[in-house]
């Protein structure tokens, strides 16, 4: 009675009468080297390699109304962090209601799965201003060409109560059609610090194995809040997409105010001649229309200005798109920093292997 | 030549002749919310959220004799630990022998899964002196109005060799029909501390995220054993239940003897008119008959003296039972304590969200 | 259009077009007692039991090209290893090329699975000296009779770069028919320890869950080299394997010299009549033909000497293969050791219940 089937890239999944129930999972293999201060902190060259994301995830729906999603991601260190953990109740008309950890609605590159990210990494700016994902309720809905989501999320404790943060995302699709896509969106986020040092101020350039961040290491405050714009086209096989992000901590009581600003803007264009997929405000990684599998090029320029540090990085790369399910990315990172008055730059290899099952 | 089916609430499983394996999870997220000293420690209020249980298993069955469990359950502080992981030959007529990890038979609210509870939290003594899961090998059999299981248990190290437990329970149901059950029940448990603090002596007062405990944190000894009685009754959509517990903790030569006492009440009524079902000694979770879900309210008084404190917790509640696999509950507690000749109170709200794959 | 299948001892696998995936896992618990200062440390007695491997898998192929899989670990500490977490592309005709975390090719033995060896542990030597799984490159390939694999792995970080190791192993089977095997095999493997203490040269003798280890825990150098060779012959349902190991840490500029030698010598019967299943340079587990399931006796003798140190372990074993998935075993295993000019030895008992999902 039930159905079972199988897609490269989107795990497998059994089905009975109106209950469905899957099981998928990512890898990503990476290799780094490097040279120079602004990625070994000495003026040295360095390597290392890491299994970036190893997740295995169970998610269930039932009948129309009801899912629900558990993914945990094993790291090398013998610990599990829990990415997604989630209840999701779709019976409200175009509204989504999810309860538990899930990602806050904030950028269009933070949105964007980590399996379908055109680099191997995100870049500086999101990765410290977005929040990532977090225990709490949200509210979203939209279609292709239009999207909205905000929620209220645990971010903590404050004096043992919970330190709430708020994300909030809506972005518009004016042209949204198979061929091309013009893209706008707008997040804001908010979150308590209550005097302690916010964690991801410091921010490695781009390169995850690197052993040097940009950053004092010391922006403390009461709160911090940022908005960002994102903007993407994508004619054909040309693609491009940019972002400009503005956070401030408000010192408070516990310091003097502190900007981390930052945007990045990348074009890409797929050889093979595919499009790069969009649906419902985020983009999706190229799937190989033939057998020989895809190849794509593509370039990114990233700032980012913590305080009154500031980094740079530009990557050029190449992805090769075996089939739905193997990617395998090559990027080269050329980045220089200005921490505390010292000028540090280098330069960047890295490979990535990556199965989604 | 396989057959491949889900159920709500039950996860799959893939079916290819005499070999059965199954996958599926829980997932449990809380958010609570107190006032009071008897709850935050201090005469303040606090909250918290979290996701209390995570769980994946993958199980196997092979012919009619063998099978086999392997459930991780994911925290958020990165550990992963093991709720099952054991072998059972069900090959002699009636019993089943169990190897490896599994819960120890004692006590009726312990061994109804966490999922199937009426309440958010089992009750303070439940949770002193039921051991849990714990790697051992047992015996058990039964039907649905006998059931009977003996096991001896790893309690950790005491001087190089097993520090052996022994569970064991037995319970019958004079009345077990579809409409109506009245269910007895027996158990006894006994582990080795050899001088060693009693880890379970302190309890939170039925709300997971609470700060405070009542207990002396000091109660050391010999050994513990313990005894329970069970009772439960259950007719169309009422059901009552209540278990008595007598523990002590034989201090030997380390400590005077120290009593940890307690029992527990709750009845509940399914407004939409389910039956609360029964099977081989347990209870489990609502299932609702419509497309509107089910609605149960319920209340329970709890009880608990570990030595010369004591403490009691009074809990009002509301379950909506979506489906098979999403149950929604609502629990108002108040609760008071004398600790150390200290009296303690306080009130607390806690949310919890199911989904069962 | 999808079809699942499950398979006894091989997890369940769901198949749609050329797009497979596959989940499965093991588990193993084990019961230890021992006696005597080679087990416990002390002249006295020990037993403990664990959990010895609890895995869960999710594997993954896309046509005939690519396949993927990630394992986890599962342990009682809440920590979970990453076992396997690798790509293979077998793209290229008779080679394959695997990425990520894999077994290193050095060792019968050693790679022989878990599941499939023939006494409860592996032999000292062994243990010693085989990497088991890292990350790196390899690649392999062959046929029942003639296999090859050599990989470049990350053993660490030495001065900020990836300190690098090395394996490689050739088998041949001169005989290689369903009734008759003949094996022999030839393994080398490097890896870099730049001044630390090498950490697998202390071993326990044969039994997990011993206290006491033979070694004397400060073994450094520069690298460490080894070289091992490998027969095996089967017959109907007699077989027999032996392996020797010649291992050397370069002292370099850190220490002298210091040899890690030892090698084992097994024989089995499986008394049902099945034999031992033999797959391009490795043998599996026994399968048993009838519904009463296989009986297997064995004996091995291994010796190790790491240093000035030296131990000896004897071992008797009978195997109860109930099915493809379930295998109990119960091992006899009389040690003694030489350290640091001290005789120590002991008996002990180990007891293993398997099952494989």
């Amino acid at each position: 009675e039930g159905e079972a089937s199988a897609k490269a890239g989107s795990g497998f999944k059994v089905e009975t009468n109106d209950v469905t129930l899957s099981v998928g999972g990512r890898l990503q293999y990476d290799i780094d080297m490097f040279d120079g201060e602004a990625f070994s902190g000495a003026d040295e060259s360095g390597s290392d390699s890491e299994l970036r994301r190893a997740r295995i995830f169970v998610s269930g729906k039932i009948g129309k109304d009801w899912s629900g999603k558990v993914q945990g991601n094993f790291k090398d260190d013998g610990t599990t962090n829990l990415e997604d953990a989630y209840i999701k109740y779709s019976g409200w008309d175009g509204v989504d209601l999810t309860l538990g950890k899930h990602k806050e609605p904030f950028g269009l590159e933070e949105n964007t799965s980590s399996k379908d990210i055109t680099a191997i990494e995100r870049t500086m700016i999101t990765n410290a201003l977005a929040p990532g994902k977090n225990y709490g309720v949200s509210l979203g809905g939209g279609s292709n060409d239009f999207t909205w989501k905000f929620g209220v999320y645990d971010h903590g404790d404050e004096g043992g109560n919970i330190a709430t943060g708020f994300s909030g995302r809506v972005t518009t699709a004016p042209i949204a059609t198979k061929d091309e896509v013009l893209h706008l969106g707008f997040g804001y986020t908010q979150s308590r610090l209550a005097g302690d040092t916010y964690g991801e101020a410091d921010q490695r350039l781009e390169i995850h194995l690197a052993d040097e961040k940009v950053g004092s290491g010391s922006i403390t405050g009461q709160s911090i809040n940022a908005y960002n714009l994102e903007v993407a086209y994508s004619t054909g096989p040309f693609h491009a997409q940019a972002e400009y992000f503005d956070g401030e901590i408000d010192g408070g009581n516990f310091a003097a105010d502190t900007d981390l600003e930052g945007y990045y803007a990348q074009v890409g264009y797929i050889i093979t001649g595919e499009s790069r997929p969009y649906s419902k405000g985020v983009f999706k990684r190229v799937k190989p229309k033939g057998d020989a599998g895809a190849w794509e090029v593509f370039g990114r320029f990233s700032s980012y200005e913590p305080g009154t540090d500031e980094a740079e990085a530009f990557t050029i790369g190449l992805n090769y798109y075996a089939n739905a399910a193997v990617r395998i990315g090559l990027n080269y990172v050329s980045g220089d920093m200005t921490e505390g008055g010292v000028d540090k730059d280098g330069d960047a290899l890295a490979v990535r292997i990556q199965y989604v099952f």
